[in-house]
């Protein structure tokens, strides 16, 4: 009989031998290789935070004690242990469970957390909370060290020596970040490492925390003993441990970066990473950037790209990056500082490309705002994956343009096709003007094969790529394209719709706008993103004292988890069917 | 003569002997306080720093040698010896020059910086941008003990280190940050001075810095000696020097918080405190809501405050935190980490009040999303200073109303009066359902006497308080009172406006608006921040398809610096005539 078999809570695994505990990591470590292979997510995160897990619902006793998981990119094992393990086990059940921590799940996942760096700021909140409602517990944050480098985390270590009650770090060490960990601080984790922890310049001790070290995370019998150790301390603590990423699966341990998060089938029925030999490699928007950018960095030194600690994500592999060199800078996962490095390196003469996922460029709002806009640098900023989404409700796309298209100085640019985002690459290099964000299109290749000689530094200048009247559509970057098939289905309905791609994001084209008063009774905007902040209602409004009527598209406000891209269509009815037929109603 | 006399350029300081120095010290010191006195500013930081910052132009060839001053409230003596002399000597030139660096007063100034704990970010892509043009020069930024409590700060700092190349921090340790400092960190720069740098356990260190320590800052030789050597280096270096924040000012000394920035006349003839024993002190939205949040923490232990670093500004002076006990939190600057906190705190039954200033709530975008909006966590948020503002264009507080109320699961209340305000703030402490904002009136109080019986937990209900026709006019929030003025000039030109208090930021009474069509040809919507993305917008795209027109009123999607507000209500058209103008000609 399986170890699974026997637990049917907690209760049954702090009754297991050490002997039982190892073969429960073992079949767990089946469990998560196999459904991640067929679903695809995170991997190596979670293959080497097995053991840790078992120790700690061993020694702690959730959900009194509260257990925050950072980024929860390593839940994996714990989700099995606190009666999900159905989800792992069963694979008409794997895609019913969260990538990531939430409580509507269970009790024993305290926050939904997906993006990073936020578990020590949150276990503070329930240590405090804890401690006004004069209650006992344990709090313990896990936090992984490439999740150390995002200024979040170290606000929360600052502040939680504060609290003077219990308050316990798990610092995961495992040398990686997604990719290779950046910054000075892993400098000291490596000393601490290779001195046992002994070391007297200790960045966590430098904080106020007591410390300890395990040399082996892996081994059930360090980690239990640590942590009987520092359970119901009322000193803040730091248990540093040492793990391996992708413990027990030797693909994963040999190729860490390519598996913190797997598409479906990587590996084959061996374990071993599929022979995808000689399967084609399409031209996308990300590879198109790459070359842009190694080809003017040949002619220009200072062009530079920069990415916060999600290099492989924006296609910057490791040979790419080598490709690179000096002139690709990882920052750890430290977006602010990103965008503060950036704008400061344009301002004093070099290129700089940040190159942003959409859902994590919300984490530098304010510098944004104060170190680039405030400072009008000509940096460009490359944002990917801009779009509504099936996603995780902690990653989605869709709230990029009420961000950057608010604040002032900023110019954002939506290209539709491959020239015109080639074109607007020209141009970024060439502006010294304005900062400048592009949305990446979130489409495969379109390319027209038409040149585009649009000259960007005349801003807000919308093309109108198809003249008619009565009714215009406005499709911004991804969605210009839905605007063409909407067109399309008026024209097999006799109706000759204006067609405008407006490129600009950030602003309006006013004279254009006015001009389609003449002859129209209705504007259609269509965006890949939310609508509350966002570009068809600054055109809503544009034509507030008008008698145009306008209709905008996008996304309501909301956070959909894991909804299918055609439930979302057709709830924003997003569908060339039903927005013709709105038009129609209107006209 | 006076030295400052002699001073036309920095080579003249340069050529200073010590003594001469200190005499162009203390002449400055004398030109900060007056000037200060007079306008209002910054005041403690900048007596504190005038011994370093004449070492570091003596040392080091500004502008070629780049300095970032940190949130750059401590930038008086570097603008005094840049050229700007003029502006602290005559009182006529005082209201010309801004309180913050900025490279459009002088090439000596790197950056617009008002926001805190950027200057390390700014300083290692200023050093990135030269090493990739292979230019040769030094990179110095200045950073504040209180500011290393920000996220940024730390990102910067360990990422600094990957440079190789040459790249200097000044830690200005005052031993105070606005108000006390906050966390672990401080107890590791309290080590380092007492053990005059010696002990092993050094924060700048665990990070990879060659670390310098200087026991007076303010002493000009050990200055200029530590200066001299650490001057060209190629290793990320640490000076950490002591400095007294108030030096030379008594006063100052005494009360580094009350001296931090300082209203006019705060200094009598004597440069001592002036008497105001006696002047009246109103109740204002900041005392009603300490009132109110004292009176409910004596009953219930689970409420408590948290403001990240800047208490005085929400009227959290010390005899207040005294009174507030364990139930006020200063988390540090760290709003990111304070979002976080507060939010984890609520999600485990506390009941915290996050107090944020407009301008600084845009510093916590992502975890106001992640941390906060997706957990639904029942916290609430007073959003204090929010308005379209005379203030310096780093410090403006036009933006929370694009930035909060495009969230999902965040409901933004606007109150108008104070007895709407201390019902929402009763509703606030009963809420157990969704992420709750206030914006705090940015107005003298305004009471009516009638008790307010709104049940808030019924979302997005807007208030008709005058029924009318042709014209509805919506003010939010602040502007609740100029559309009552309007309407009232309305009413004098034979026109009865319908008038509605919204209190809902965050969504539309869609039923009422609804309702208006039947008798109303334009809505107005009045806002006290910026139009783009904002409240208005959001109607005007709901009124789309119909036939009744929309005017929205706000500001404009930019950075005023120091403008007047006449002067903004001018451009905006937010004058009751002007509204009152364009509604006839609509109507």
């Amino acid at each position: 009989m399986k170890i699974l078999d026997k637990l049917n809570s907690l209760d049954d695994l702090k009754n297991f031998t050490y002997e039982e505990l190892k073969s429960l990591a073992s079949e767990m470590r089946s469990l998560i290789i196999k459904k991640v292979n067929t679903t695809g997510g995170h991997l190596a995160p979670n293959l080497g935070f097995i053991e840790p897990t078992i120790a700690l619902h061993k020694v702690f006793n959730s959900p009194v004690d509260k257990f925050v998981f950072d980024v929860s990119h390593q839940c994996y094992p714990h989700k099995i242990l606190t009666g999900r393990k159905k989800y792992y086990e069963n694979p008409e059940k794997y895609l019913e469970i969260s990538g990531y921590t939430n409580p509507e799940e269970s009790a024993h996942d305290t926050f939904v957390i997906g993006h990073t760096s936020t578990s020590v700021s949150l276990a503070c909140g329930i240590a405090k909370a804890r401690d006004l409602r004069g209650e006992k517990y344990n709090v313990v944050a896990i936090i992984g060290d490439g999740s150390l480098s995002g200024g979040e985390a170290y606000e929360g270590l600052n502040n939680g020596t504060t609290l003077g009650s219990n308050f316990i770090v798990i610092v995961n060490d495992n040398e990686m970040s997604i990719a290779e960990n950046q910054g000075g601080l892993y400098e000291n984790l490596r000393l601490l490492r290779e001195t046992n922890g002994q070391a007297e310049c200790n960045f966590f001790k430098s904080l106020g925390y007591d410390y300890y070290y395990v040399s082996d995370g892996n081994d059930l019998s360090q980690m239990i003993e640590v942590l009987e150790k520092v359970k119901g301390t009322e000193q803040p603590t730091v248990v540093h441990i040492r793990t391996q990423k992708g413990k027990g699966l030797k693909a994963a341990e040999d190729n860490k970066e390519l598996f913190h998060w797997i598409v479906p089938n990587l590996l084959d029925e061996n374990n071993e990473i599929a022979n995808t030999q000689g399967a084609e490699c399409p031209e996308t928007y990300a590879s198109v950037t790459i070359d842009f950018l190694l080809n003017k960095c040949k002619q220009d030194k200072t062009v530079f790209a920069i990415n916060p600690a999600t290099p492989g994500a924006v296609g910057f592999t490791p040979d790419i990056r080598e490709k690179f060199g000096a002139n690709f800078v990882d920052t750890g996962i430290a977006e602010e500082h990103a965008v503060a490095y950036a704008s400061a390196s344009a301002k004093n003469g070099a290129n700089p490309y940040l190159l942003l996922i959409s859902s994590f460029l919300q984490r530098t709002y304010d510098q944004l705002s104060q170190d680039l806009a405030l400072n009008n640098s000509p940096m460009t900023i490359l944002v990917y994956w801009g779009a509504i989404q099936a996603n995780d409700m902690t990653h989605l796309g869709c709230f990029d343009i009420p961000i950057i298209s608010n604040i002032p100085n900023i110019v954002y640019l939506a290209p539709a096709t491959k020239e015109e985002y080639l074109k607007m690459l020209e141009f970024s290099y060439l502006n010294k003007e304005f900062p400048l964000a592009i949305r990446v299109p979130f489409t495969n290749i379109i390319s027209t094969g038409e040149v585009d000689n649009t000259d960007y530094s005349i801003l807000n200048k919308f093309k109108v790529t198809q003249s008619g009247s009565e009714v215009a559509l406005i499709g911004v970057g991804n969605f210009y394209h839905l605007a063409l098939e909407v067109a399309q289905n008026l024209e097999n309905e006799g109706i000759k719709a204006t067609v405008i791609n407006p490129r600009f994001i950030s602003g309006l084209d006013k004279e254009l706008l006015n001009s389609l008063k003449e002859n129209h009774k209705l504007v259609v905007t269509l965006e890949d993103g939310v609508l509350d902040g966002g570009f068809g209602q600054k055109v809503a409004s544009f034509y507030g004292n008008s008698d145009i009527k306008v209709l905008n598209y996008g996304a309501e406000k909301e956070f959909p988890d894991r909804v299918s891209i055609a439930k979302l269509y057709e709830k924003y009815r997003l569908k060339k069917e039903l927005i013709v037929s709105d038009i129609k109603e209107i006209l």
